[in-house]
């Protein structure tokens, strides 16, 4: 009985020798003039393929095997051997092919030449078959299993918070809507939808963070972390935009705003270390053929110490360089992007942590410095996309985020739970976010978001 | 410096002799007569507490630490020594006690007092900071961690298939709408809803099951599982349903319904041996509090082998049972729970995996045996709960697959693409889904399914 193996386990030297069975799809077959064929067959294992030799002398030669064509489906069996060819360590003598599937050239969109991301896009059932989207997906799979793995060993809890809810206080204008009523013809209650006969009582939204649920874990079990999808019903047709997102959110009890940076610094060299180490194919594929500084990028970060700067400090440096920015830099404007990429590419050259900004461009649940002026808030900038992270440490005074509720005109009662929290041991905790699509776009430099996830949601598009 | 230490760790022989600090909240106090006080603290890193002596001679003695009450929450400074009582290898002895918070017994809901599951519903804000509550979180962080970690070892990739979905095909009736319509007052195109202008320019929905594009994955990277959240917009208020719920979905490519069963057994054996193995205390805590068969139950599971059961067999065994069961044994019905847990509770008294259903009572994608009567359907069956996981083989072969849509009504069109992985380089791949609420709500004995879910949400309750 061969071995059934992986092309990427089949194509490292210590398989030399082995019976094997493999299986994937011939990316391309190259008859020769001696009698036999090669196929380059790919399982999504590896970005690479193995070469395969068909000998004339196999069964189906004539009536199968000199027909395939790229994208067609076939179990081998053979032996791995040395392979002649450079940059390859192995090839594999068939002595048995069983094609699977056909796929007509005539049809298949597949073919050699390469294709544009947008044209790709509207065949997302097949993307993942090629070069650049098999790369993505491992990348991404490496990226969440790094998360996990880092959180694990931190000691956190990984924690599902709620899809659906029915706040909508956050969010405002921006969240879906959520319902099994008729929309052609809702209940009334006079001229208002009488939501009490929808299925939660009530009207109900998608979520547009976990980080509220996740401060209940944390504020009783002290390390929690969420990891999960998000949504914004935002009309931005951007390359930097998703209608649903996946979103990382640790929360940490006892723990102050410093802690929150360390934390963050340390998931992000942790990720890129990773992605480094376990995906190094891949990652060479995305230097050469998306991004030539990525890898260079990623290692100048994991190596380097992210420089901490208030934001006070900040518009400092902003005022004093002399660019001519399009958005004005005063104390009191939140960073633009611009600004954001002078202070991380062009000045420190490095990441760099923004810290206690002023109250009044952040939200309510984060806390008050002393100064009155300014919060506890915090952005990691990096190179080329400005804020990867955004974060802060949580208000934890009862009254001083009742106040804050009141100035940023929400009502305390419809969180009287997040209220509760701080009511009755309450503690000091900070956390933040971090966008997954935002950081595998940042490792493999694709140039568009919709890009790094497998089924894009966007305005106008929820196609597969 | 102390060191900062989980309770977790501080609670171990190996912590005796350091100074720590450690950070958490007051379950009970008690004042001795000598003229000191004993603080129970937990801060979620494990089920239990650790015991700190407070001395009288501590500044704040009198005015604050006399004071603390269940749910204050505090910082220890002080030396770990071993402790005299039983049950417990360490104590801290301490040198400073910082009061964050405090919890006003009077309101305060989480008394020593036990509460029923149904009350703590209401306070899951709260519920958290329970004992039970801390270790189903606990148990559930484990589970996700075994999941992931199964999967990664195996080569899967983790992908992320979308939560909303504009096909509305498979779950008709029961799938939640999402729209960023005004649902007072609707765009209409006659007596119809105008879709054309809602976010998606068509009715978009909230996924039911992620598979279908799984296995696009499948069918290009060999391997991949998802792990979301999905949905049912079902009206049925029971302790085994949830509107909102997390599912685990691999998808193999070159793979039959035999691999998939070996797929689902290592999977749940990984699961149960892990929970066993890195939750000790909190699998005595639901053995002796929940359910006092649930460590036998899983230890027999890990060392059992599954049986292999043809449906067709089932239905004959059933039928010679002799027991009087509710719902009519007949080859051609489903099989009910009573069924199910005859099989697997008092017939084999171990898992049993039935196989090849009949076609009528499964859905389109499961491939069509030569027999033409059954289809490649597998339900893993456990004790107390019925089926635990369901897959099949996938039918491969575009024509059967195109004629068993008709078959069900179900449009061809709508599934262009789902078909066109059969029309280029179709594979033999199969797959199953586990619901993970129903896997926590089996390994904690829990009765109420929305007990072992953060945020439950079902008809009528959307809260938190």
């Amino acid at each position: 009985m061969p071995e059934r193996m992986s092309i990427g386990q089949a194509r490292r030297a210590e398989a030399l020798g082995r019976q094997v069975l493999l299986q994937g799809w011939v990316r391309t077959r190259r008859d020769s003039k001696a009698g036999f064929s090669f196929l380059e067959l790919n399982d999504g294992s590896c970005l690479g393929n193995i070469q395969v030799i068909a000998p004339a002398e196999l069964d189906n030669y004539e009536s199968e095997i000199k027909h395939l064509t790229a994208g067609a489906s076939v179990s081998i069996e053979g032996v791995v051997k040395e392979s002649p060819g450079k940059g390859q360590a192995t090839e594999v003598e068939a002595a048995r092919v069983v094609v699977h599937g056909t796929a007509d050239p005539e049809n298949y969109p597949l073919q050699k030449k390469r294709h544009s991301f947008e044209f790709l896009r509207t065949i997302a059932h097949l993307r993942p078959r090629t070069n650049t989207f098999g790369a993505i997906a491992r990348v991404r799979n490496c990226v969440c299993n790094s998360i996990h793995q880092f959180f694990q060993e931190e000691g956190f809890l990984y924690i599902h918070t709620p899809v659906i809810t029915a706040s909508d206080c956050e969010g405002a204008g921006e969240m879906f809507q959520v319902t099994t009523l008729d929309l052609a013809d809702p209940p009334k209650d006079g001229p208002r939808v009488d939501f009490s006969q929808d299925f939660f009582d009530r009207p109900a939204y998608l979520t547009v963070s976990g980080q509220l649920e996740a401060e209940i874990f944390a504020c009783g079990l002290s390390k929690a972390y969420t990891f999960g999808p998000t949504f914004r019903a935002e009309n931005s047709n951007t390359a930097r935009h998703l209608a649903e997102f996946w979103m990382v959110e640790p929360e940490m009890a006892f723990c102050n705003l410093e802690d929150d940076m360390a934390l963050a610094e340390r998931l992000l060299k942790r990720i890129f270390a990773d992605v480094l180490e376990k995906c190094p194919e891949d990652m060479d594929f995305f230097n050469q053929r998306i991004d030539k500084t990525t890898i260079e990028t990623l290692r100048h970060i994991v190596d380097s110490q992210f420089v901490r700067l208030p934001y006070t400090e900040a518009v400092e440096i902003l005022s004093a360089s002399g660019e001519s920015f399009e958005f004005p830099v005063a104390w009191g404007n939140d960073l633009q992007s611009e600004h954001e990429r002078f202070l991380t590419e062009k000045h420190f050259r490095c990441p760099v942590i923004v810290h206690d900004y002023p109250r009044t461009i952040k939200p309510f649940y984060m806390r008050v410095n002393d100064d009155g002026r300014t919060v506890r808030a915090m952005d990691v900038l990096v190179p080329k996309v400005g804020e990867i992270i955004g974060g802060s440490q949580r208000e934890e005074r009862l009254d001083v985020l009742r106040e804050r509720m009141l100035e940023q005109e929400l009502n305390p009662d419809d969180y009287w739970w997040y209220l509760e929290l701080r009511k009755y041991g309450t503690v000091p905790h900070a956390g933040f976010g971090l966008g997954l699509e935002r950081v595998v776009q940042f490792i493999t430099g694709m140039a568009n978001i919709r890009d790094v996830i497998p089924f894009p949601r966007t305005p106008g598009s929820a196609e597969f």
